[in-house]
C-alpha cells in the first residue's frame, strides 16, 4: 500500500486509536512516556524542516515539503495516547501536572494542531512556497500554546 | 554539518539509503540517532499489541488490530532515514557498525520488514484473527533477524 493510500486509512481509524484508553495501549508508565516523547520528537524533525522552508532557512523543495507536510499530519494524531492516566510519572519527562487535571483542556489544543497540521498538509500538496508558509504560522501556534501551557521549560 | 551538505552526502554515498526521501535531513547525528530510535520505539508499541493478540495474550479485537498494523505499516517506512552516513555515533546507541559498513545489506532487512508490514496491515484488514496469525509471525522474523545482525544486546 502506498504512503497516500495509508494516510487516508489511518485518517478514518485515528478517533478510534484517540479513544482507546491508554491501560489497554501500555505496559507500563514508562513506555507511555517514550511513546509520547518518541512520536513528538519525529514529528518535530519533520515539522522543523517545513519551519526551515517557510522562514527561508532552507531552499523550498515542493516534494520535500509535501512528504514533511503528510508525515507531520500523521503524526499529530499519535502522541495523545501516550498522556494517559497514570503516566504523569514513570520517566524522565517534561509535562506539567495540569495536563492530568485539566484533561478537556490538553485534548483541545492537541485537537487543534491536528486540524492545523491537516491544514499544513492541503497546503504542501499546492507545491507552492506561499501556501506553506500562510499555514505553518498556525500550525505552529498551536505548537507553542500547548508548550506553553503543558510543558516544563 | 549543515544540512544541505549533509543532504549531499547523503545523496553521494554509494548504495547507502538511495530511496531515502528528501525530507530525510537532519541538522546532526544526534537527531538522527533519537529520530531511529522515537520511530522504532513507536513502531515497536504498535507491533506488540499485535503480537499480544496473534500469541493469545490479550483478547482479538478485529478494529483495534487494523488500527495498530495500520500505524505499523506507516512507521516502518520512516526509521531508516536515521541511519545516514555520519550517524554511528551523537547519542547512546546500540546500533552495530556493519549497518554502515555494509548499507546494502542493512537495506535489504529494511525493505524487507516493510513489505511484511504492509502485509501485515492487510491480513489485519480481512478482520480475521487466523489472518492477523498468519502474518505476525513473518514480520516478527524480519525485526529479528535485522536486530541479530545489526543491533548490539
Amino acid at each position: 500500500m502506498n504512503v497516500k493510500a495509508l494516510a487516508m486509512v489511518t485518517a478514518l481509524s485515528a478517533g478510534a486509536l484517540l479513544s482507546m484508553p491508554a491501560s489497554a495501549q501500555f505496559a507500563k508508565p514508562e513506555d507511555a512516556i517514550k511513546y509520547r516523547q518518541g512520536s513528538l520528537f519525529v514529528l518535530g524533525q519533520h515539522f522543523s524542516r517545513l519551519g526551515g522552508m517557510a522562514q527561508g532557512k532552507i531552499p523550498f523543495d515542493a516534494k520535500a515539503a509535501q512528504e514533511n507536510a503528510d508525515v507531520v499530519a500523521y503524526m499529530a494524531k499519535l502522541p495523545w495516547a501516550g498522556f494517559g492516566p497514570g503516566t504523569e510519572k514513570g520517566a524522565p519527562n517534561k509535562s506539567k501536572p495540569d495536563i492530568w487535571l485539566e484533561p478537556e483542556k490538553f485534548k483541545e489544543h492537541a485537537d487543534k494542531f491536528e486540524a492545523e497540521s491537516a491544514k499544513l498538509a492541503a497546503a504542501a500538496k499546492t507545491g507552492t512556497l506561499e501556501a506553506l508558509k500562510a499555514a505553518f504560522g498556525p500550525t505552529a501556534n498551536t505548537c507553542k500554546s500547548c508548550h506553553d501551557a503543558y510543558r516544563s521549560k
